[in-house]
């Protein structure tokens, strides 16, 4: 009778209210009801973005979102820049090979972010560049990118800036039309505290005009079909129904909660995670960490592997570890969404208890203490 | 949006598989469907109390269930020795008095336990007393009574031994039939990890002869109706149907478990949390410490109502404050069923944080690391 604490970037825990939801009885997805849902939520995500333009919601999960903001704005043979500082910056590339697209990498060392300046250089660089491609927050190291400083280097050309924020929004701070980002992706299963299963994508008008020359296939993720059927209250294929009764109850929760306040909050969890696995000599792996997930370098002489591995089966503390090619390199504490102080404490207890079982010397209550003075001094996050 | 993690001795905390099937669509219960669930939960009962003899069901609180503990055995004039160590000693004692029963009290310190050699004495000195009645756990000081030793006092006299283990029954042992109790009262909030709403009775082979004589008025609590039901699996009045199905699903859990797992978690726990606010300079108020909730001195100069109000409120754990006359004046921690480390690891840390916001001088991490030290001793108990 082990109890289960879900500390991963995604998925993250659902408030019981949402869990509640979900599990209402089914209604039809062509009915008048479901689309009052859908008008509401469609106008309530607009909160979370921060944005005033149409945000398309895809039965996905966020690559295929990701997949949408390739084939609906690009054509064969075209150039774009992608940032690639970990796995899901490796994805953006991806996926545009596939499309037939002429990738110029910015290849940043991992648990690094790039500089904005590299993307001005590359963009003066190289004419007729498409599109930029980055990820806010790079939950594979941990790093959130500048996307307020990239914005300002894109706005004033004909270039796109396509954002990845699956693992932020909701967590991390991203101002979708302050920013000038033109298409944003994310995923329902991150700060938006719901099952996985639901994308997002919220479109500008400057990316609305390049849409309409993209020549890629497309059938599923075709953003104007979609947002047809989004502007008369309907999707275009089968409505994710239970998810969408979830997704109106979590955006509700956001909204009474206040963005301010979710960001303080996720800010200062941050930052007692960070102090925590210091104050136990552990370091960083991340050279500018991100609020919703801590990435930590395994101490010489313990298993990186085992340790997530001990701390999930043996005290039901679920934390990530490392992705290729940094498994059993690092894990990755999450304190994202529906978490709060003691999950924080809770993930670093376990560490402290799992790192002495497997020989590395603790001091019982170091890291602990260290997050809870930090607590101590940003009350004011979580009244 | 404050998480909440309800750490009082009752209501406990209910696992998510109890809570599923307690949302169950209702069934009737007066069917078979309802009749088999009824007999699996009334022979499953028997492993938790740990008797062979049959379990009595009801749809009340516990309070119900002592009420028919004495109206079923007891008649009006007869003799009883009560134990009063606190105030569901002082329950036993006020009930008796309500139904006209002469009460031999045996007053002992809160926070103390009985000296069972004085029951022998009084037992001595009083000729026909029908019954004892003692409290396993006395919830409102903290401590647990050595009903084994009153139980080789009373089993070979003509004398009843009835026993409140309301709040100690699935988290302290209770040899029911072994420690020779012949009415042993329980509650569905507590180690039962249920919400309120049903309580158990016991009877043994003595007590049900005594029952044959008691005229004391009884309805709704008549123990023989109530069994006379039960063996045709049925319940005298309306079945607490949802209540029925997450008591099947709790039992399950708890015999998949073992009771030998369950109690060594419980030790465990107690030890953690006892030597976590020792290690803070606080002093336990039990003197002989329960394993399901800990009792701790408010120290001078804090707030004892204030202190509980701010961890609940400000950070939404939940512990207990004192119940009159020791309100304000101590605190007590639960550790009773559906808990785990990190429960009592979260108790602790808030205790820290909301003790040094009062003024208290706090080492951070001090309480914690302390629990985690015993954790580390008695890992086996939560293999």
């Amino acid at each position: 009778m082990i109890k289960n604490y879900l500390l991963t970037p995604g998925p993250t825990q659902v408030p019981p209210e949402v869990l509640r939801e979900i599990s209402r009885p089914l209604i039809h997805h062509r009915t008048p009801q479901y689309a009052a849902l859908l008008a509401n939520v469609k106008e309530e995500i607009k909160y979370v973005f921060q944005t005033r333009n149409p945000v398309l919601i895809f039965a996905s999960t966020g690559t295929g979102a990701m997949e949408g903001a390739v084939s609906n704005t690009l054509s064969r043979g075209n150039k774009v820049i992608v940032v690639i500082g970990g796995k899901f910056g490796e994805r953006w590339a991806q996926i545009c090979k596939v499309y037939g697209i002429d990738v110029i990498p910015i290849n940043v060392e991992f648990g690094d972010v790039v500089d904005p300046s590299e993307i001005a250089s590359a963009l003066k660089k190289t004419p007729n560049v498409k599109a930029v491609f980055c990820t806010l927050t790079e939950t594979s190291t941990g790093v959130v990118t500048d996307i307020e400083a990239i914005g300002k280097i894109v706005k004033d050309t004909k270039t796109l800036l396509i954002v990845d924020s699956i693992s932020g929004l909701g967590g991390q701070e991203i101002k979708t039309d302050d920013w000038r980002v033109d298409v944003n992706v994310a995923g329902s299963q991150k700060g938006l505290m719901l099952p996985p299963g639901l994308a997002f994508v919220s479109i500008s008008d400057k990316a609305w005009k390049v849409i309409d020359q993209s020549t890629s296939p497309k059938y599923y993720f075709d953003f104007k079909k979609a947002k047809h059927s989004l502007d008369k209250n309907q999707d275009a294929y089968t409505g994710s129904v239970s998810l969408i009764f979830g997704l109106k109850e979590s955006l509700r929760l956001i909204r009474s909660d206040g963005l301010d306040r979710v960001f303080a909050r996720h800010r200062a969890m941050a930052e007692a995670t960070r102090c925590g696995v210091r104050a136990l000599g552990l370091e960083l792996f991340s050279k500018r960490p991100s609020d919703i997930v801590t990435a930590v370098k395994v101490p010489a002489n313990v298993d990186g592997q085992e340790l997530m591995k001990k701390m999930r089966d043996e005290y039901g503390v679920g934390i990530a570890g490392g992705q290729e090619p940094f498994k059993g390199k690092i894990f990755r504490i999450s304190h994202l969404g529906w978490v709060e102080r003691f999950d924080v404490i809770t993930a670093l207890s376990c560490l402290e208890l799992a790192l002495d079982e497997m020989g590395f010397t603790i001091e019982f209550g170091k890291a602990v203490g260290a997050a809870e003075g930090v607590f101590k001094a940003q009350r004011s996050a979580f009244k």
